[in-house]
């Protein structure tokens, strides 16, 4: 099946290549970008960041971000969201299935915010999307890379005791800010305890995530939440700290057996991109940690620990994913492979 | 005036050393440590880490961490907790004013855990502790690092609007660990959620050291606190997330005047290690950040900002100190140096 | 065929058994380390740094490093040099096939230094050894991590143009220390110009290695080195500047053809851990880079670029190459894979 | 003393301004850059990066770089090379005496490139330059940041044994490439073998500052040079690794006293930037570090370790510097003080 990469020569755009290389189902066969590279061999209009440019990628033209350049029916967006809104929708309007890393539409009433394991279920709102907005295809996104690992850690308990209340304090990898990004004068040995509108996403995207569909509406989920977040002098992987009260109280044990258990929705288990287990749970006290554990089950599991009484609320506990991974790029591919296996993808 | 360093050769044994070169009052008269050192020239005894070994120090001969062996009336200690508990007593019982750096006293209800602006009138526990333990010295303590920096930045608030519920994620330097401590291959690119026994000490130093003295007794101050303790790859500075809510919720505007005003004890202005302000508010959205803004006022300012709305509790903020600094050897200095001007030194 | 670790518990012991995982020849039967640990469970015996214990090897129970203890014939020794000297030759005196990362017996006469691609006709001296020592097995060494990765470089070229003099300067990894090893107070955001015994041991291991076999010793090559050595706040990857003197003057052309070209000794192809090419050359003008190239291979391809002409000697260049796994445990199992493959594994 | 910034606004700009705050002689009274800042109030118009902007400077109103909107006839140019060559060309023509640090004229015949306790000697330049060019001002140049370290470690080496041949290898801090420069993905874990046209810079500058002067031009002096340029994850403080080959081979103890000893130009002493000595030499094997020996003489000494025979020419050594003082501001600064003290500013 023949994917296109809208903004394809940007970090996550390049990481969706890097996730695509030998997938069995998709094959790049259309990268898009601005007018400035477009008309250009991809592997002279990108500068290849990280592990080797696939070399049938390589010798591809690069386009520009138009329905009539690009013919493939499913589109990976990783533009950036002073051109998202406007682009995807045209996709969509055009009939693609965008599968969308940006912000813009993830607080859409009609527009699926989706972690496969936790929600699939919201990829229903696609049927009143099209409706309302005429649309032929349709846009699905997945959410903030920081809110991904913090909404997979809650999703379980949040089912069996409900969350009623939760603090959280991030320390956010570097590769979350693209490239360049984060000046080197800014992070070795430091911390910023600031990252630009991330935790109102935080807050918000969580509650739709966890929230319940109903008649072709998501109720967003009613727990409140408070966040702090920070960069730290990480590559990769996103460590989020969480103190959570619920409806109902859990023993550590109870709680414990919930997060080993897990397994999300079963129509994903299987898929190319799902890990074998969305969650890992740590027994030992010093884990999980961004550059031993982010590319547990290829970059796709998340991992828990340091589950403990919290003395204000019930609980706290670690999580840990990778952030360019799970939170942005192999999200979206897992979104478009449950899509295409559920028969939703739309594209024949 | 003459003063020790008990545990001299190990890295906040150096910290007191650096900081006491060219103290107005205090001289670098001995050094103590274990049997293995005793007798060397202190600059062959230690693996001197940062910046220049004082030449007058570097002479000296390493004692045995015996009272018999130093004669100082003041003795900052720097030692271990594995010996701490026994050789501080001794010394105390010797006549010895001592200043400990250690946990093993921090929490015996006649013991002093001070940090000069926030509640220097708990020194007056030093009569009950001479009282009862027939000391003729006695020990005065100061908190662990993180607990420092959450409890100057916290005091004015608790002053003035009564904390109830304190949430804090700290994230703390290496030097934190002592030498040589954290191994580079644990924290580089790295982010380790767990220190050994920190969180149990920053909830229950916290409520000590801004509890009220009532007839020779510290009564804790009655807030909860719950704690996530974080080592990140920072080499001076610990920067603490925290929530806080209140008896009297403050508007941003009162709790960011309270802060900005805020001076702690006048007995403490102008010792010679007390800084021109106890507290830094910062306005801009991105600091403190412990590279730019551990080392203000000569590393004993804590920086304060991020003030924000919590969507749980009252006020969000953050705050940071340098670890070995105000959080270690500077705070005991300021001790000493709050205890002399008051005559309370019980030195002659 | 069953493969025993001697040091099984350190950092070095534990990359064995990582990279051993799955191989298709060799098992890891048997782990031996201290008298401390013998008794105990693997798992319990060792603070695994990286990575999933593999749970074969998790509930195997620690021997001592004895020979009557361990019956493997293969025995890859992870052991430090103040017992690797005594406890390699009882195994070796036992029978055993030794591959050791040892410095102690790399510049014995009798002993091979090998890299497999490089030198794999030095095996030959262990009919030397054998003869000598009166062993029934033997010892087998790879060489000093920086020194692999620079030896590799100049293999080629030596061999093409005759190398004279040489000049290098190292940065390494904190890995190359194992672990604990360097602590982070001094390698965060710091160089260490210095690293003990390192350029001695690059001088003349380089020579040892670059030799010919002559009537059953090895004649060193007659090139002089000057190493420079520095530790750099790097995880992974050795990273080498050269400059070199050749005895007839290559064009950069005929150097990057010969780097190009190079694939080393033909009987190492095809073995399980060689990798498609032991050398990489890059035309780009700022790689290779050690976080970026250091897995390139799986961590067993050593990395080559900017080539360009010296101002002093003829060529100038930089190799980086993964300093435990190419330089250290990776070389080790390639050194066996070598004489099982090559019928000098000496064990039925 | 009245003096000026132009390009006050970037990094380099805000180091002078950082170095000029309390200085005895100079004071900022104008500050200039882009057209885009002027008008503005300079704190508006830059990002501080490090620690705080002084307060008689925030308010100064930014200009334009033209020399009838700045009066000061001091004029330090942090300007990038892209605008240098013609501002500082216009502000030496309108009577100025500009301190500049970028690359343009450094090379120029009749432009001394200085460092004043090495080649004060070459200031003598200005009067050729002002007679040729007609300028009633002048430019007076210091040299790329790490080519300064390596010419003062070898200035008096090379003046007491005649330097023939130089290999050099360095490690540049990111600091080097200004703000943002270096992205924290390109350099956390890394070392980037390359810094953009930094090698041919080292070589000919080195040359040029350690030449002679005759008849109003600077003989280069004639040894050769080989350069290997490395970026590190290091903040501040650029190390080079020095092997050199003499006219006259020295011993080592002959060589360490010339280190030792070296106080460089006497006109320079009890300026008020000039360091109590200009090199630092260190005995311990493990020194010069940039973390810990960067501001040593408050950043303007350049520490000197590791001198040792080298096996190809005759020694080596380590030399290490703070990049942006002693490499850039800083040594701009002194070069003004010398103008002044020596009557050579040609400004009343």
């Amino acid at each position: 099946m023949r994917v296109a990469i809208l903004g394809a020569t940007g970090a996550v755009g390049q990481t969706f290549i890097r996730l695509l290389a030998g997938h069995p189902w998709f094959r790049v066969a259309e990268v898009a970008a601005s007018e400035r590279s477009a008309g250009k061999r991809y592997a002279d209009a990108t500068r290849w960041i990280e592990g080797d440019l696939p070399a049938d990628v390589a010798g591809l033209t690069v386009t520009t971000c138009d329905p009539r350049a690009v013919s493939s029916p499913i589109v990976f967006s990783a533009l950036d969201s002073e051109v998202a809104g406007e682009v995807e929708g045209t996709f969509a309007a055009a009939g693609r299935l965008v599968l969308s890393n940006a912000k813009n539409y993830r607080m859409e009433p009609d527009v699926p915010l989706v972690i496969p394991e936790v929600n699939a279920a919201h990829l229903a709102l696609l049927d009143t999307q099209r409706a309302r907005r005429g649309w032929a295809g349709g846009i699905v996104t997945n959410a903030n890379c920081a809110a991904t690992m913090a909404a997979m850690a809650l999703a379980p308990l949040h089912e069996a005791f409900g969350a009623r209340r939760v603090f959280l304090a991030t320390m956010q990898a570097v590769s979350g800010a693209g490239y360049p990004g984060v000046p080197s004068l800014d992070i070795l040995g430091n911390v910023i305890p600031y990252i630009g509108d991330e935790e109102p996403k935080l807050e918000r995207e969580m509650q739709k995530m966890l929230g319940r569909l109903n008649e072709g509406a998501v109720v967003p989920a009613s727990f409140a939440v408070s966040a702090h977040a920070n960069r730290v002098a990480v590559e990769n992987g996103h460590t989020v700290c969480l103190s959570v009260e619920f409806d109902r109280a859990p023993s550590l044990e109870e709680a414990a057996q919930v997060l080993r258990g897990w397994r999300g929705a079963s129509a994903v288990r299987g898929l190319p991109s799902a890990p074998d287990r969305p969650l890992h749970f740590f027994e030992s006290d010093d884990r999980p940690q961004p550059r031993r554990d982010a590319l547990r089950g290829r970059g796709m599991t998340v991992s828990v620990g340091r589950l403990r009484v919290d003395p204000l609320f019930h609980l706290k506990f670690v999580a840990m994913g990778h952030n360019t991974i799970r939170g942005a790029a192999g999200g979206s591919i897992l979104n478009a492979e449950l899509l295409v296996a559920t028969g939703r993808a739309g594209v024949a």
